[in-house]
């Protein structure tokens, strides 16, 4: 079985957006054995979109379309459906009770508008939404189905992953994919793959995808077979090779994000952690608190972003800012001990850095971070120095602080 | 005249990749007046390809391909545009000769493969390639022209530049186009449109876009005219006629974050803010350090995720938390008041609620977030219900606590 994808909505023909629903579609869509064959995105125009759709049946066995399910008129995608199959489009007193009963539950009256979105084609199925008020269509018609997914990303996948996965897997013949995804933290994704490529690019099937973020790597192998074992066990020899290449900056199998693997070895340790943030201005916290359940080990802690702050409510004293400079190793430790201290946790992680676009200096340029970490015997400190725009730098400060904690965590075992 | 953008190549169709040349080109294309009204990718097959470009060539005016002119036997944009175009494909010396002398340059010599480059379609212009070796073409035919240009940005975007963008104005009717971002905080998308859609919708040009992400929406306008003027003018007529509709809702016109906006509303009074943060976990302090130069209004603040420490750092009783929970009103107030206090600065902000997915009563179900604001002279809270997941329920949090900030501030002028 082969798809395409159609994601409608204007602003994606614009110079500064376009789609990325279908990166994620694509890839639960290869794992279950069905290969992406075309793309395409169209505005918010009936009878092009109408076209589009045609198109794309002319060539694919499945047709994924995402956006235009909502109640405004610009959300032509139900109608260009209808118009492309040729079906009527009936008002469902059922959905829009559904969809009544969800404004309900915020206290609020359903739009008048909102009952565009009850209309459901002829013979389709509706995927109810419970994340918002666009359902989902899935209809079949001449040996094709096309699915209605909504656009917010959020949505689309819950409904994908809820609702279309399964149904979309007893549709297609049994070829068991099995996958596993690593992450490393702490080093340049082309440092990674000079060290791993020369192991991975000798299997195509597992196929492998290296994927980067600030500071983090995800690598995902994928491995086709026809038995669950069969899968494991070309999964398995080549993770035997690529893991002992990366080391201890292998922090997870099983694709956690970084801020989970921290949690669980803190909750494991019956530990905690609290912050002093500066130059993430929070980042930390709102990363760690990410996780639900996070409560058993976030304490809490500081944003500091003033040298009066860091004085004031770290206990920092103005020599120390004036002669080091709030930039420095010396106040990162100072503030990660205050941290530590006034909440009275196990360990405080602090970060201090300048993440621009103004304020360097030669010999403190935009990007160089400090981040410190105080424990129970001992405090430490290191100074990064990270490339590319505000929000990236945050971002890897973030990042490298968490590792930093994952690291003195993993070495307490 | 409008347009479609094929991009050639299966990497593209992988859940870690996507097109980028577009945007490119989509910026280009709307200076000229040239408006984009579709895009799609297609992998290395001839005959999807050609199907796929005859369906674009039935929508728009122009097409343009990128990618598939490499030397190889999966580089199949010249002979899908043949077969699509129902035209020949002849062997050009002249273009072998360029292809051979720039592997000279190069001191290497031309691979057999590289003669596939030097086929051009009958009819066809070549538009020469100085950084690479595959040419480019451009055909017309039944009134379209479909531009083929290489894949890698660097070349393309200097054959576009240097090759393309002339020819095109010269063909086009002159026209500019005008747009303008309004942003609107507090109120749900069906809300809002079902407020202004009879306005924008009486208007073709500007074309209207609505986007929406949680808590914030923004309004896109595009116009086009023959000069600067009539294109601001048709911006003014809907912009003036929408604004009063949205009120005090509206927080820019000129497309700038909440967080900006509030951030300079703060500079031009002076004042500064500190934060006090439960359920949002720093994410707050984050987002309003996200705009450089944030340090000239935030001072910092709290992160209390448990309620040891809202009474170790903000002095909560434990009698208040006790009597009201820490999901309340009365701890919310507390919270902004302390955090008001202990920094010093003349608003503090502060969040507590339930972002889930565990921990709801029915009395207060995930999705409860008390925010307040503290002032000079008056602190005041308020509950929301918001819905969806723990992500979405804080960023409702945050976008909402800023929005509460903007309104005071923007009360004090």
């Amino acid at each position: 079985m082969n798809a395409e994808i159609i994601a409608a909505g204007s602003e994606m023909l614009t110079p500064a957006r376009t789609d990325t629903n279908s990166l994620y579609l694509t890839a639960r869509l290869n794992e279950l054995g069905i290969e992406v064959v075309g793309k395409s995105i169209v505005g918010d125009d009936r009878a092009r979109m109408a076209h589009m759709i045609r198109g794309a049946l002319a060539r694919a066995d499945l047709l994924l379309i995402t956006g235009g399910l909502g109640p405004t008129e610009d959300d032509v995608t139900r109608d260009a459906v209808a118009e492309a199959l040729g079906v009527g489009l009936h008002f469902n007193e059922e959905v829009c009770a559904a969809i009544e009963a969800r404004f309900m539950r915020m206290q609020r009256k359903m739009s008048e508008i909102n009952r565009r979105q009850a209309y459901v084609l002829e013979g389709a199925q509706v995927l109810p939404n419970d994340r918002g008020t666009a359902p989902g269509q899935w209809i079949e018609m001449g040996g094709k189905i096309v699915i209605l997914l909504p656009g917010p990303p959020n949505e689309m996948r819950a409904m994908f992953d809820g609702q279309v996965s399964e149904r979309l897997r007893r549709r297609v013949p049994p070829l068991v994919i099995r996958s596993v995804e690593l992450r490393v933290a702490g080093m340049p994704e082309s440092d990674l793959d000079q060290l791993i490529a020369p192991v991975y690019t000798r299997y195509s099937n597992p196929a492998t995808t290296v994927l980067a973020s600030p500071g983090d790597i995800q690598i995902h192998f994928r491995a086709r077979a026809e038995t669950e074992a069969e899968a494991e066990a070309l999964l398995k020899e080549l993770v035997d090779q690529v893991a002992p290449l990366v080391g201890d900056r292998l922090y997870t199998r099983s694709g956690e994000a970084l801020e989970k693997v921290v949690g669980d070895l803190l909750r494991q340790r019956h530990a905690t952690v609290a912050i002093a943030e500066s130059c993430t201005g929070g980042g930390l916290g709102e990363r760690i608190t990410s996780v639900a359940g996070s409560s058993d080990y976030f304490a809490g802690g500081f944003v500091t972003y003033t040298n009066r702050m860091k004085i004031q409510l770290l206990g920092i004293s103005e020599e120390l800012l004036e002669h080091h400079g709030a930039v420095s190793e010396a106040v990162a430790l100072a503030m990660a001990c205050g941290a530590r201290q006034r909440t009275g946790a196990t360990y405080a992680l602090s970060t201090t850095g300048l993440a621009g676009p103004e304020g360097g200096t030669p010999e403190t340029p935009v990007g160089t971070v400090y981040i410190a970490l105080a424990g129970e015997n001992s405090a430490s400190a290191r100074r990064f120095q990270f490339l590319g725009d505000r929000g990236r730098i945050r971002g890897f400060a973030v990042h490298y602080a968490l590792d930093m904690l994952r690291r003195a965590l993993a070495a307490t075992e």
